[in-house]
């Protein structure tokens, strides 16, 4: 996987990639340019052999401001439907990179996580938060409606669809402590901390089996609206698939052997 | 929008909406005419363009006590299929004009809010309660099953699937500090700050942008059993219609202004 | 209901099943015997009409294990892909039997709860739970996906879905008091008040409408993956068909009589 990329940082290391936008004198803003290379980076993660799990981080002590208002907000009010659904489409194509990445994503939350930064968060798997934290779908603050990126269906399967309702129709930041209360955050550490942490649970998960952890991250997306009795198929389906993994004879192996398994992630 | 209704209370000023049951003697119960009045009360509020946002009150202590034991009950049990039909979609035909009409519903309630008052509660977007209240989805009480309105589908994305089976199967009353702990309600406020505080949020959602609000409660409800993918490409689709409201610029002038942006609903 | 069983125990009473896996000294694990049976006697009591809800109890100081490593796990591994669907479908159709059997089923729940056995705590109605419960949804410590049994349908519609992709991730026990906050258990209380409290509640929902809970049951399943307003409509004709019970008009009667309903359960 490549992390030479030029609009956010990213390095990559013993199978975990640690992402982040980066330009903290403007609290990590999003622009056209990255969010196109995050889309286009999170679609190749789909095929990459070399991550395991992914950190999605901030920078200066804000994770994202979110959309840029002269860079992003300004043109998107000179554009016609055509180049406005290009935009839309991008945007939402980040959300669908991550979430069928294959590889859970693990944010990094601190400070400013604002508009489009919010919705990273939220379309991560897991979210870790210091108590600074301070998230905010302020769509409708520039006039728009709550329903960005997906918000309006992945935001109340979280934290609840009133709790939701409230948050999108005004904007309002959640705090750190309510984020924790609610279910967005699972867990709140200090800004001392929110690196070593959320790395520390990104290595446990990246240590496998990750082959399995893919099929959990596609079927937690893939039984979204399916009825239940179609969930249990399917999983009956995807969990045989994985019991014919190396992965698990290896468990068990290392169970009788009473040692602790080392997974390959095949 | 007329507010000259019969059989409820109603008023509009400065672009919201207070409704409420009013026979505090009996602590506000449902008949048949006043399910029948909401119902095309809320229905017509989808096409008016004077009323932004709708508090639902209660009257004397009580937010509402639900379908009337004499005046509905009694009457239900002598009906046949063709006339319990005609009633059970008439209640339901009410939850769908709450979903449907367009405008945020605030739900302010206080002391008892029970059966079809809880599923007013429920079907409305946010809930502002006092620490008396008392919310019962009580049908089990009367025979019935707490598959009533759209309860089974709603109030386990509210509070979860656990804790509505619990209150539907037995009919117990949720208590005020649960209900906030559960996400029913947004926030408990004492019975001298209920009014005040909901009227607030009306006015500070009412504000606007209106026409974005409307598309994001459109949404909330459209992408409630859609696949990720599916949500995702309708909000590319519904944002993209919001970035050419006029709203979106005077948002974005506003903002190159270092003024508070002031929307107009277009 | 028969409750002549090899692989578990069962006992029935006043309308009420007992069932329970009991090997205490290897914490209750499941055999592909106790699966087969367990499934078959769900399957059954659909039809039965003198069970009217049911505790899914432990022994021995825990609640279940999951599936035994050695008499499930290890031959497992030697299975071809027929073989593999051959379980898994076994194993999913346990959780249908038990989402399909039409009674309310409440896990009492102490000690180790991990993998099959949270499992079946996940699919019961209500869970109550000791503050001594550990549950834990293991499979990724033993090489497999998260997605087991429906786990990652209904597991985020019980937790949320932030929580429920920890725990699915990292296979990490989630302690009674996480568990109750979340809205895993509907409450906990103490070893010695646990199977009392359990069947009390039990007791309270036998006491009926019992035709009405089988309707709660059958649509809280049901209108999983629907639309609100089809969610709506199977509620209009759900509750008409409940209207046309006697439990109903026993209802209405008891209360102009200012007496206590009796329910019959027709």
């Amino acid at each position: 996987m490549r992390s030479d990329v030029e609009h956010f940082q990213c390095s990559i290391e013993n199978g975990i990639a640690r992402v982040a936008l980066d330009r903290p004198e403007r609290k990590n803003p999003l622009t056209f340019d990255s969010y196109a290379e995050l889309r286009d980076w999170f679609r190749d993660l789909h095929y990459a052999d070399d991550v395991d799990a992914v950190v999605f981080a901030g920078s200066g002590g804000n994770f994202s401001s979110g959309g840029d208002v002269h860079e992003i907000i300004g043109p998107l009010t000179k554009m016609n439907m055509k180049e406005l659904m290009r935009f839309t489409r991008m945007t939402g194509d980040l959300v669908k990179a991550m979430v069928n990445c294959g590889k859970p994503i693990i944010a990094a939350v601190d400070g400013i996580c604002a508009g489009a930064g919010a919705i990273i968060a939220m379309a991560s798997d897991m979210r870790i938060a210091t108590p600074e934290a301070k998230t905010a779908f302020l769509f409708t603050r520039v006039g728009l409606a709550g329903c960005d990126m997906g918000a309006c269906a992945i935001l109340p399967r979280i934290i609840g669809q009133g709790r939701a309702a409230e948050l999108l129709y005004t904007g309002r930041a959640m705090s750190a402590e309510e984020g924790e209360r609610w279910g967005f955050y699972n867990r709140l550490v200090s800004q001392e901390e929110l690196e070593a942490e959320a790395m520390e649970m990104a290595r446990r998960i990246a240590a496998g089996p990750n082959f399995a952890h893919m099929m959990t991250k596609t079927m937690l997306a893939q039984e979204w609206s399916m009825s239940i009795e179609q969930a249990i198929e399917s999983e009956a389906q995807a969990q045989a698939i994985c019991m014919q993994t190396e992965d698990f004879t290896r468990a068990f192996n290392a169970f009788v052997a009473k040692e602790k398994p080392v997974f390959e992630g095949d």
